[in-house]
């Protein structure tokens, strides 16, 4: 038996960043699909140059950058009281489906979020969803000042878990995160919250390629990089299997 | 007077990497725009990422990965000669039109390139185009291992040319490298191959939102970090004017 700890990205993992795109959309109409997607990417995008620039920020000053950006590509002078309440609406993401029963199924393990939030999102996000009470540590890249994927964002289980990279199974839907994780040495396990055959689909269909499909595109395929996930699930309930067969072979 | 060096950028400053649509729509009809927006989105994001991970390889491991990703998302198994074909267009992209007359307009300064591309690569394209003849340098990142933003990479001008930071005025168009070359201390120029009211027209005109105008609204803007350009131009040839400015001001 080799698995201690389930740690989990928090963002497209246990959360569905799509979930603001009611926001979006209420906020301004007929662009809530392209607010969510270009915001979404450019707030990566964002976390990467700020660690490469060496001018690290949190990810609340992060995301708040990346939607004035998203803003003023469509011409708008963004007003601060709707950028606050869009902000806010990342506090506020659904759990996937299924993520209360997987967490509780897991009970006996070492459970963690590792995420880029910054502390107080990541808290009020716990909080609000209830997935608090299931969860051992809540742990944000903040106290390193550097993003996913510099491997010392990645140090950060071990140094407060107490469990070597080995004895983790990393759990994330984020191509570069599943990369990042796998290159540092956790076990890693990909889950698909967009097929292949579903996104080639959408793509070769015939419709247009909108900014959904092209997020989908960008984000939610395994990168082309030699490190990649041990376990590729299609649901975080799969993780029980995972943890049943390692207790079988250990 | 204080200019002593103009440094380009390569990919979207000198060159215009939309000229590989051509070969990408001739390999795969019908897609030849996805394919060129998303291997070139992908393309940065790769250098990024290897950065950060610490996994550096060359641009045109990079340039090949972000192709064979793409071709994945369209459910294509990349064929060797297919790949090569494509990526051997990044040798032969055009330069924009009016980037000889501009260099030859500074004769006198110390004109270099300073990008990302392998030398291999960066020699090709210079050597296809013509332009090595008005380059004193061609400076790859290669050397240091790590791609822009990372300050590294940018201290290889006063390295190689001798000339510091502030003697230095760093032309592109890319957003964050405009913002990583202001952050590390160059003079920067911006040159704004589309403009916000192009940009804001497109996405706001009541057409369809496709992959082209994504990649103008996620790649051709400043990013909204505090380090900005000090001048932002319409064509290579306002260099020109900037130049004139500081010697009357010298």
């Amino acid at each position: 038996m080799t698995i201690k700890a389930f740690v989990f990205d928090a963002y497209g993992t246990l959360y569905d960043v799509q979930s603001v795109a009611a926001a979006t959309e209420a906020a301004l109409p007929g662009y809530g699909s392209y607010i969510t997607q270009v915001w979404r990417l450019k707030q990566l995008e964002y976390t990467w140059l700020r660690s490469l620039m060496r001018r690290y920020e949190s990810f609340t000053t992060v995301t708040r950058e990346s939607l004035g950006y998203t803003l003023r590509t469509l011409g708008l002078q963004p007003d601060a009281e709707v950028m606050e309440g869009l902000v806010e609406a990342y506090n506020h993401l659904s759990p996937y489906p299924e993520a209360r029963e997987a967490l509780e199924a897991l009970k006996g393990y070492r459970l963690a979020i590792l995420s880029n939030g910054s502390p107080d999102m990541l808290g009020a996000l716990a909080r609000n969803s209830g997935l608090d009470q299931h969860l051992e540590a809540v742990l944000s890249v903040d106290p390193k000042r550097v993003f996913k994927p510099d491997p010392r964002a990645y140090e950060l289980v071990e140094e407060s878990l107490g469990v070597k990279p080995g004895e983790v199974v990393f759990v994330s839907s984020n191509g570069f995160d599943v990369s990042g994780a796998a290159s540092f040495g956790f076990k890693v396990a990909r889950i698909e919250r967009v097929t292949p055959a579903t996104l080639t689909g959408e793509l070769t269909g015939g419709g247009a390629i909108g900014p959904a499909t092209m997020f989908k595109a960008l984000r939610t395929q395994p990168e082309a990089f030699a490190y990649q996930a041990g376990y590729t699930i299609g649901s975080l309930l799969d993780l029980v299997t995972i943890a049943a067969a390692d207790r079988r072979n250990g």
